[in-house]
């Protein structure tokens, strides 16, 4: 560390630094007071002032209780997803939202109870979930402008009265395992891509122009190979960016010979 | 087994079943002669005649020295790529195409050597690929149907004169690892997604009406962290669909905490 300037301004300024190369992404926990004293050996005060120096600044965000996390700070403030591990689909859609620091509704378009069961189509198979199940409609906005459009489908016969439960704030698939005690065994999802128009009566999103969509066709599976939830659901294209991640060390593949 | 179906007839009925259901996909192969005599305890006449049953029926095509592959008979021949898994990075997107019954071409718009590097935005990291790159701007079609708008950017400091390869007809990154033994750490990606108009100059679909596009910008990154090759490629929303599985028990994954 240089001797002239102070070590909380070393400190922030080395996270700022690994927020803007893309080590810290949005909506990522940054050190916490403890790590950080423990990092720099330094006092629970110097370790303050450089959380609140980093936040002073722009680039993140205390959440009480939480943490301090990374802003979404691009330039069109998109959001990126990443596919795949199964972490992430865990994760809650609003919470998400909130540590990138933008302010999360939800709309509840429909909830329904459907008697019969639901087919679909992913990754080329056909899907059906039994009947009953519980069919919530909802557009989810961040900053008042409408992400997704979201359909799920969740069995009533593994998740009886799930509909009593406040389904807005917290992530359906915790809900499952912490609840229902279903143990998950897969979650399958297909992307597809389409073009909604203002004409379509079933698009939300009020566009003017013709906007490329997302399209998500998904399936969550028990231990036992039970369908526990089906989504069908719009993500906008010009807010929204996947990511995928692929190391050749990942075993259990499945190769194609 | 019933008794007055040949048994050259139920084998091919269970393939055909498992191609229905798609627990055998587009591209997959089919089990071969040598696992037919050993799953069922037929002879070889028997086993020959089960996968001529089928590929007779048309469900699946044999390449000679390769086995027999399962046809793409989806309704609107789309194209289904699995999204994650390394290996599926590596596989030649020619060598899919043909597994799946279709025809591939390739028409090559460009291959130029740029002196200076190259830089993209891939996961909200700025990647930078140093100079001198080869640049291969190429038309992917099948069937004559244009499926993919790719440019790959490749480090000629670590694959020296590859220029000089057939590069179409085989995967790249088996030749990064293979010819120039460059262990690969991983693949980074990012799927975007915009809408190409007949008038956009750089749009080589020609497609009349508007179309959705994915966007996909990747990096391919070595052991020792350098950028062996870059890719900037559009797929037409409509032939295609990406397929992502993510379980639990995948471990060695980051959390976000």
């Amino acid at each position: 560390m240089k001797r002239d300037i102070p070590k909380y301004k070393v400190i922030s300024e080395e996270i700022i630094q690994k927020i803007e190369s893309g080590e810290f992404q949005p909506g990522d926990k940054v050190p916490s007071e403890n790590e950080l004293i423990e990092m720099y050996c330094v006092s629970n005060t110097t370790a303050r002032k450089s959380l609140l120096e980093v936040e002073l600044q722009g680039w993140a965000k205390r959440i009480k209780g939480k943490g301090t996390f990374v802003l979404n700070r691009s330039e069109d403030r998109h959001l990126t997803r990443v596919l795949g591990p199964f972490h992430a689909v865990k994760e809650s859609f609003n919470d998400n939202l909130i540590r990138e620091g933008f302010t999360p509704k939800n709309i509840v378009l429909e909830k329904t109870i459907l008697e019969d069961g639901i087919s679909s189509n992913i990754n080329n198979h056909h899907y059906i979930i039994k009947g009953p199940v519980l069919k919530i409609h909802r557009l989810r906005y961040a900053d008042e402008v409408l992400l997704k459009d979201e359909t799920r489908y969740i069995s009533l016969t593994l998740c009886p009265k799930i509909n009593m439960y406040d389904l807005d704030n917290r992530s359906l698939i915790s809900m499952y395992e912490n609840i229902y005690n279903i143990k998950l065994k897969n979650v399958e999802r297909t992307l597809g891509n389409t073009i909604l128009t203002s004409f379509d009566p079933k698009n939300y999103f009020e566009n003017e122009i013709p906007m490329a969509v997302f399209v998500l066709d998904g399936a969550i599976f028990s231990d036992d190979g039970e369908i526990v939830e089906m989504e069908q659901s719009y993500y906008r294209g010009d807010k929204y960016k996947f990511s995928i991640i692929a190391k050749p060390q990942f075993s259990g593949e499945k190769h194609k010979s």
